[in-house]
């Protein structure tokens, strides 16, 4: 799915039908899960255990240490949002993500490599993250505007409490200490986008945990509740948190499912409006992989931990949904993006990389 | 479609199904669209010359110019993105989008209410467009990248093409020609986006008028095209520029349509890969109502102009579509975006403004 460019490099990450590279920028954030999936996969299962996908991460870590990190605005390092062939920032976003890919690329390369710089760079990178958002976001360069109140977008503590499991997993109970705060930080974060009496959840609530104004305030992504939902597991389970896991089960992996599963054409619609208005998102009721992919994670762990057969059920249903949906029959690999109706809507591959699939497999193994 | 709100006085842009307001953000581009729109069908058409009608520009011109405006991190004045209900800001965009509807509602008010500050208002904006454009774009407040290499989006001299037009009409030979030099400068501009040796418009190309590489370079815009096409032929009649006539009926309205028209569902693509690719927008296939709207204005005043029978009829291939397909035959009104079969995909009113429905009745006896 991803074709390895000459020196410098990075990895293309877009591929036509025909299987020809399709646009040769280089976004960061999908470089970083690139380098990401190699190395765990290298380092997990037995069968990635091979020199060839090792120097893939590795080649992808060296573009990526060498061109990603430029200095912002700030005088704060950020990481470019995409790059060109060889290595040219093109653009800088004023969010976090490409900065959170950054750093799971470098820790999970220092743990196949062994090498602590890339490791020290990642907690560095993650002492800028939570800098950025606990303290002071002004670094990111948006400028303070009087009508932009800071909202609680649940993509934020999702992704660093994703980063608090990536760089504490197996370094013992000491650095686990000291994410402790930060993990339970982001819990709360995405425990306050429970809304309307737990029937809920919200993609935007605002700092005090409250429903926000307007479409934004009113917006629902089912696939990102879903995934929300097992890390909150992950962790339930990490901290034996029971209370936790119940509220994960029932507000994050059950109360999305119902709804956010088309009844009439099956599948996981894009974007919901709480109120049943039509989102504004032309793309709202289309049917993408990677929701999917984190449904299964998720429907798969609640049922592991509690056995619950409607969970299993649940999972069953998503399953038949995605492997007759997705899957490209004809040259293999999966399509991305089907229209409401379950028909192929963009036939590319390799936008929608293999992070999602990647992590159906040893997500719900966890 | 849009409804007053109490002092101090936007326009609400987007109305739910039921008719109730659907968000209150107040989008400056949008808010500037309306004032122009009333102020355009006080002046210009008998049966709208009514003192309601230029009061609801002025309230709305007065939010614009209290609220709008503000003073950007490089010292020159921007125009917010969008504003809260109250008239604060919430965004900036690095564009120029905001501050070019800004000038068009402050010219088109100057001429409703005789009232000549908002006319050196619009002039003073206009300047630091062109400055944007043509001398240096710091100012709109994207940091300088070195692989972020200067394109020459169509959106651009399309939008200053149609400001020229708007601040110069009937303002005498003086004012023509002071702009003579940008409306040129425009329709270069434009005339690069003819590619593969006159069979394609592309949205984006380089400075020097060569193809971009990757799907930015590929991407088509059949409905931006034809709006552009009529662009080109009303400024070939002002200056009686034949030539261009002749390469704006060509080129900007019988290629798009060519390329453009959906031969199974009928109706305009809203974005196309000029290799037959798929696009990467999710929203690609989708038939919006402004393209048609933009295209029924194209194809009437090429046959107005040229009375080739062809035009006609692509003209009321596209009418009857448009006519089928986008008004709303229980509750009024047009829905804004179909599916590529032409089922109503999103069904709100106002976020689709009448701006476009407005141009295509003046724009089409002109």
């Amino acid at each position: 799915m991803m074709h390895m460019s000459c020196f410098p490099r990075g990895f293309f990450t877009c591929i036509g039908r025909d299987g020809k590279v399709f646009d040769e920028l280089k976004y960061v954030w999908l470089q970083g899960r690139q380098v990401w999936m190699y190395c765990r996969l290298y380092r997990t299962m037995d069968r990635f255990h091979k020199p060839e996908i090792l120097e893939a991460a590795k080649a992808g870590g060296t573009f990526l240490r060498k061109f990603a990190r430029i200095m912002g605005s700030g005088g704060q390092w950020k990481c470019a949002f995409c790059l060109t062939r060889e290595g040219k920032a093109v653009k800088i976003q004023r969010t976090i993500f490409s900065e959170c890919f950054y750093v799971m690329a470098m820790d999970e390369l220092s743990r196949a490599t062994g090498d602590t710089d890339m490791q020290l760079e990642a907690e560095q990178m993650m002492e800028q993250l939570i800098y950025w958002v606990q303290v002071d976001s002004s670094g990111l360069g948006r400028p303070h505007l009087p009508g932009d109140v800071p909202t609680n977008s649940m993509a934020v503590p999702m992704m660093l409490l994703c980063l608090v499991q990536q760089i504490t997993e197996g370094r013992g109970q000491k650095v686990a200490e000291k994410y402790r705060d930060l993990g339970n930080w982001c819990v709360q974060q995405i425990l306050q986008h429970v809304q309307r009496d737990g029937t809920a959840v919200l993609e935007n609530v605002s700092f005090d945990g409250t429903e926000l104004q307007g479409c934004q305030g009113r917006l629902q992504n089912p696939g990102h509740a879903l995934e929300a939902g097992w890390f909150l597991l992950q962790y339930s389970t990490q901290w034996g948190d029971k209370e936790l896991q119940k509220t994960a089960i029932s507000k994050f992996v059950e109360v999305p499912y119902q709804s956010g599963w088309d009844k009439e054409h099956g599948g996981l619609f894009y974007f919901l409006d709480v109120d049943g208005n039509c989102p504004t998102q032309l793309e709202w009721s289309m049917k993408l992989w990677w929701p999917h992919c984190e449904a299964l994670v998720a429907f798969l762990m609640a049922y592991q931990q509690t056995k619950k057969p409607e969970l299993l059920d649940m999972f069953s249903q998503v399953y038949e949904y995605t492997f007759n949906h997705f899957p490209d029959a004809e040259n293999g690999e999966w399509f991305g993006y089907l229209t409401q109706e379950g028909k192929v809507a963009l036939d590319f591959k390799g936008g929608p990389n293999c992070f999602h699939h990647f992590r159906s497999i040893c997500g719900s193994t966890a």
